[in-house]
C-alpha cells in the first residue's frame, strides 16, 4: 500500500503530457493534401466525397460543414445531398446509389443519426462497399473483428484514437486497455481495433458494475460514452493514457451558443494522474476529420490504382 | 485478507457443480426433433444440412460424422460433398454453389479447417447469408458485434457456451467475464455474443500480461485457447463459472486411440475452486451440435415461413 500512495502523490504533484490532436491533424492533413496533389498531377484525377444529410439537426449541420471545409482545403472534391426531415427512405435509397456508381464519388458518407422514420441499418448497407468511409457496413464490421480479414475502411474515430497513440508513441501490444462506451461508431469498432493491434481490451458500459474498479486497471482508457465527466480522477492509475472520445455539450450561459463541449473525462482531475491525455475540443475530434479525408484518399488511390 | 482466505478454505472443501452439456443437449435434440417432426405433418417438409468436407484429416471425418448422425436422429435431411485434399478451389466453390440454389438445403457446414492451399476467407464468402448456419459470414459476424442489428445465425459453439449458462440458471447481465482466446470461430464471437447479453467482457490472449490475474477476477469464465490444462485453480476466482471450450488432444498410451480430449482447465484444480464447471468431453461439445440442429431447423422455418 505504501508504494501505492507514493506513486500517486508523485503523479498528483505533476501535470499530464496533453496530446494535441489538433496538431497531429494538421500534419496528417498536410501529407493528404500533398497526395491529393500527387494524384492531380500525374493522372489528372482527384478523390471525391459524397455527404448525405437528412433533416435541419444543428449539431448534423456543423459536423458536415467541418467535414466538407476540410476536404476542400486537401483538394478533395465534395459532394452534398440534403434532403428535409420528412423526406422518404427511398430518397435517401436513391441519392446513396447515384453516388453508388458515380465514378468521380470514391466515399459516401450518411451523416448519422437519420431521421426516427428511416430505416438506418437498410440505407448503411447500401452504401457499396468500396465507397464505405465510414467503416459502418457489416461486411467491414465482420472483416475488422476477424483476425486474418481486412476491412477495406476502419471507422474513422477508432482510427484516430489508435492514430493518437502511435503518434505519441506509446505502445499497444500487450498493454491493458479499457474502452467506456460501445456503441457501433465508436466503443464498439475501438475495441476491435484494439484486439487487432494485440492489446488486452474490457469493454464497461452501463450495465458494467464498479466501472471505476476496472478503468484504474487500465494502462489506456479510451472513453466513449458520451457521459459528461463521467470519468473522475480516482477511476484513472496513476501513469495511465487517456483518450477522451466524449464531445458532450453541457449548458454554459457564458458561452455565445450556450453551451460548452465537453468530454466524457473530468479533465482537471484526470491531467493530475494520468500521463498523457487528449483535450476536448482539439483531441480526437480533428483526428477524426483527418481519418475520414485519408479513408477517401485510400479509396481514390484503390479505384484508380494509383500507387 | 482474512475473509479471503475462509473463502478460500470453504470452497477448497467444497466440489463444483458439474455443468452437464451432454443432458441439456439431449434435451434440446428432443426440442429439435419434435420440431421438425411437426414441420413434417404439417408441410411435408424437413430441414435439410448440406457438408462439405476437404481433405482427410481424421478429427474433421470424426466431427462430420457425428453432425451427420447427429441430423439423422432428429430427422433432419443431411448431404455431403466429399473432396480430396488436392481439389481446386473451384471444386469447392461449385459445391457450395450448388447448396446455395438447392430449396432442400437450408444449412452449409465448410468443415474447417480447410487445405492451405485454398482461401477460406473467398469460400466461408461465398455461402449463402441465409444459409450460413455456422454464421462465419462477416455480415453475420457483422451484425453480431452490432448493437440493434441481428445476425441472420449466431455461431454454434458461442451460442452452446451462453445456452450451457442460461439453463443453469446462471445471470449474465452485468456479470465480469473473461473469454480466454479470439479465434474467429470460438473466442471472438464468443465475446460478441457476451456483450449482447451485457456482461463485462475482457478477452484475454497470448499476448495478455498476467492473464491469471486478469482471470481471478471474473464471475464467469470461458476458455477457448486451445492449450491443454492452461488454465489452473490459482487462476480462478472463488466460486467463478467455467466453461470450458477446448478439446486438446493429449497423448495417452493407455487409450486405443492412442490420445484423449482434454480441455484448456486443469479439471481436478479448478473444480476446487469453481461453483460450477463444464466437464470435457461432455460439456460444450455437444452443446454446439445442438445449436448447429437448432440453427439449421430455424433456416428451414425461415425459409418455409413455417412458424
Amino acid at each position: 500500500m505504501h508504494g501505492f500512495f507514493l506513486q500517486f502523490l508523485t503523479y498528483s504533484e505533476q501535470t499530464a503530457a496533453v496530446i494535441d490532436g489538433k496538431m497531429m491533424a494538421d500534419e496528417i492533413r498536410s501529407e493528404i493534401a500533398n497526395e491529393v496533389s500527387r494524384m492531380k498531377n500525374e493522372i489528372g484525377k482527384v478523390p471525391g466525397l459524397a455527404v448525405v444529410l437528412v433533416g435541419e439537426r444543428k449539431d448534423s449541420q456543423i459536423y458536415v460543414r467541418k467535414k466538407i471545409e476540410a476536404c476542400e482545403e486537401v483538394g478533395i472534391m465534395s459532394l452534398m445531398t440534403e434532403l428535409p426531415e420528412d423526406c422518404t427512405e427511398i430518397e435517401v435509397l436513391d441519392a446513396v446509389s447515384s453516388y453508388n456508381v458515380d465514378p468521380a464519388v470514391h466515399g459516401i458518407l450518411v451523416q448519422l443519426p437519420l431521421p426516427q422514420h428511416m430505416n438506418e441499418e437498410k440505407i448503411l448497407n447500401d452504401v457499396s462497399l468500396e465507397k464505405d468511409v465510414d467503416g459502418f457496413h457489416p461486411v467491414n464490421m465482420g472483416n475488422l473483428a476477424m483476425t486474418g480479414r481486412d476491412p477495406l475502411f476502419i471507422p474513422c474515430t477508432p482510427k484516430g484514437c489508435i492514430e493518437l497513440l502511435l503518434r505519441s508513441n506509446v505502445e499497444i501490444m500487450g498493454k491493458k486497455v479499457v474502452v467506456i462506451g460501445r456503441s457501433n461508431i465508436a466503443g464498439l469498432p475501438t475495441s476491435l481495433l484494439l484486439q487487432r493491434h494485440h492489446a488486452t481490451v474490457s469493454v464497461v458500459h452501463a450495465f458494467t458494475k464498479n466501472p471505476e474498479k476496472i478503468t484504474r486497471e487500465a494502462d489506456i482508457v479510451i472513453s466513449a460514452a458520451g457521459v459528461a465527466n463521467l470519468v473522475r480522477g480516482h477511476w484513472l492509475k496513476p501513469g495511465a493514457i487517456v483518450i477522451d472520445v466524449g464531445t458532450n455539450p453541457v449548458e454554459d450561459p457564458d458561452s455565445e451558443s450556450g453551451y460548452t463541449l465537453t468530454g466524457d473525462v473530468c479533465y482537471e482531475e484526470a491531467i493530475k494522474v494520468a500521463s498523457a491525455i487528449t483535450p476536448v475540443p482539439g483531441g480526437v475530434g480533428p483526428m477524426t476529420i483527418a481519418m475520414l479525408l485519408s479513408n477517401t484518399l485510400d479509396s481514390a488511390k484503390r479505384a484508380y490504382r494509383f500507387p
